[in-house]
């Protein structure tokens, strides 16, 4: 017999399933104006989440949670309004369902079109961020999907609190209030009967830290898109602009900390790297950066308490900190190399004013973002210009790279005969 | 420790990975050259490859296969000339890989590619047919991607000298011959391992029966492309052109029995239907198909011994067979939630003069392949005009119906700047 939990996640799910379709039959208009209701609710009852989430620090406080984790729960009546801004923000951009990405007329006279569809049921499983909540929701929504909804434990009274609000929209509206459903309250155990929702659950997203992603993507039977895990690297060629590698590697490193698509290796090609690795450190230790150096790259530092020696494991961390691995390579085989056996396969940057390395570099890097003589930090949904984002694929199945809309959608073949039949 | 299969089945999976490096180099000239080098080394050692079959065909007369399965298992020189052929035809398809998908430039002169790349390493798992073995790896090959190949192990020899011939092509060419691995001797355990194969393995696509395709769905660890099973519905409107109707149904599920996309189940609108199911049935008992009717088709139907009552198992059953489920609905929405309840998502077809039946068929019945007034028998990568097919999806993530050289590739994202650091 099931467990409590697994069926009330299964419920859940099928819950959702059965509600999708009123959702698929709604036009862009009526799911804007759903949107924007959404916003003006969650403003409204600001006080309300509020409670909710001192409730959830307070739990924090106890449990001694770190500082960073601690502000990326917490909620005061600004951030409610900046989470509602998400919602109008998603109804600004345009509907992704309906699209015709190929079509054509065949011999026979059969009228061929690819047209996106709603994905049905997305499952996020993601950390305690409340704001990931109403973005997750807001733009399924708007895709025409509905949601089942895991934060983590921590957010439980937040996102409670959050879902009932834009549950009790869906319902002020004649929708099924399970377009949105949250399980939170179902714990770890809530997950693994989620992983195994197939045929209920059309897509799960992790969304965090790389333990999380992994144990998804290893123990889910519903298909997986893979989010995240940034270990991206930088090489600065040897005919590099040393003045733009130095702004770049800094800006990189430092513009946001703890993000996935921040620097995390420094590769310096051996020929420029006597003269750039002093003035490439210069910002980053003024900043505090630790620099995990290799033998050589070591050798050309200004030795002091900001370089320590890089172990294996360097290679293969993503620091998510104020720390670096540094090395130098021999030449342009080298560094890809290093990268096949390092990258996550997120975001790799060249700087370089050689044509042929440039070339190389974006051809032969198998990453989802490749880049030429600019900052890592522009691998990102919104620097593309999609309006917002859902996650970065690290996959090469269905997504790659920074998600918008489209890529929470599916497709489906539309055939308009006249009675044709095959011969 | 792992198991002498674990080892060998890895170590071939990464060959494979090593050696794409070299393929996905290639630009679309070599490749071709390639294919039909490849086409004409099958015919000159047809002899050879009919005798590695002989092998197979007196074991499987041994093992008394059934004469269908024989039938797909045997080659003669010309079934190898066949086989050759599928060859020159996916060198006459443009290359995929290099297609700028989309692009602009951003605000901050950031240039932005989304482009075409190979998959990687394809894992294609598959049943006792040494034409798909032929098949599965030029398209890859031509898509840029190295593939793992598991056919049934009652084709290992005609499948080991297949593939000694395309490897001993690619050896020719100075390219790895690991391009093509082929790890059928390893029997179904292979297949476990290489189901667990995540990093070296980009996805996996398997082909054949629901048996097979569900094992590899609920067990692999590397992404997987569900193909085929098509429990595949014909909906009779009450507004149906009889005469298209009768012609449809009997091309839907006479024309080649036991594909994916013939006809399995029949519903029929009730005010059409005293009219239409004698019509509907006359074609279908004079080429033997039994049919499994519900108590109102059964009413209407000639009786005889062509026509049994329905149990509940029929609604979900891929006969690929003369055999064929019917039904009788109320309305429309009788006929969407039949589907809803019964489909495997492959493809559904309605026959009607009705826009709002049509319209309302096609927006709502979820399916890869929905149609309007056709048979069901187009849903098909050939007939689509794809120029070859892999295989027909029926999931939501990727790819979605008829998958051809463009669906067993990835993309990745270029972004080319002068400098560009984020504020």
């Amino acid at each position: 017999m099931d467990s409590p939990v697994t069926t009330a996640v299964l419920a859940a799910a099928r819950a959702a399933k059965d509600a999708q379709p009123a959702l698929a039959r709604l036009h862009r208009g009526a799911k804007d104006q759903l949107l924007l209701a959404m916003a003006a609710a969650l403003v409204e009852r600001a006080e309300e989440i509020v409670g909710a989430n001192a409730r959830d620090l307070a739990a924090a406080d106890d449990a001694g949670m770190a500082p960073g984790l601690r502000d990326r729960l917490a909620l005061d009546p600004e951030r409610v309004a900046t989470i509602s801004q998400q919602l109008r923000d998603a109804a600004a951009l345009p509907d992704p369902v309906g699209e015709v990405i190929r079509g054509s007329v065949l011999d026979n006279g059969l009228e061929l079109r690819e047209v996106r569809v709603p994905m049905g049921v997305i499952g996020m499983v993601y950390e305690a961020r409340p704001n990931v909540t109403v973005d997750a929701a807001g733009l399924a929504l708007k895709a025409g999907s509905a949601v089942v909804l895991r934060g983590g434990s921590a957010a439980l009274h937040s996102n409670t609190a959050l879902i009932g609000v834009l549950r009790d929209v869906l319902a002020a509206h004649e929708l099924p209030a399970d377009l949105i459903v949250g399980i939170d309250e179902h714990g770890r155990d809530g997950v693994d009967v989620l992983m195994r929702a197939r045929g209920l659950v059309d897509v799960l997203i992790p969304r965090g830290g790389a333990g999380l992603i992994r144990r998804v993507v290893e123990n889910s039977l519903v298909p997986v898109i893979e989010t995240g895990t940034g270990k991206t690297h930088v090489l600065v060629d040897a005919s590099a602009d040393l003045d733009q590698a130095v702004a770049i590697v800094a800006n990189a490193k430092l513009q946001r900390i703890g993000v996935c698509n921040a620097l995390e290796t420094l590769l310096v090609h051996r020929d420029i790297a006597a003269q750039a690795l002093p003035r490439l450190a210069a910002p980053l230790a003024a900043a505090g950066v630790r620099l995990h150096a290799d033998e050589r790259a070591a050798a050309l530092l200004p030795s002091g308490p900001d370089v320590v020696a890089a172990t294996a494991e360097d290679w293969d961390t993503e620091y998510l900190a104020l720390e670096l691995a540094v090395a130098v390579v021999d030449d342009l085989d080298a560094a890809l190399a290093h990268i096949r056996a390092h990258s996550t396969g997120h975001t790799e940057s060249i700087l370089t004013r050689d044509l042929t390395s440039q070339q190389r570099f974006l051809a032969e890097v198998d990453s989802a973002v490749v880049m030429a003589n600019a900052s890592t930090r522009f691998s990102d949904g919104g620097e593309f210009g999609f309006g917002a984002e859902i996650g970065i694929s690290t996959q090469k199945l269905h997504a790659r790279g920074p998600m918008g809309l489209r890529e929470i959608t599916a497709s489906k073949w539309l055939v308009v005969g006249q009675g044709q039949v095959r011969p």
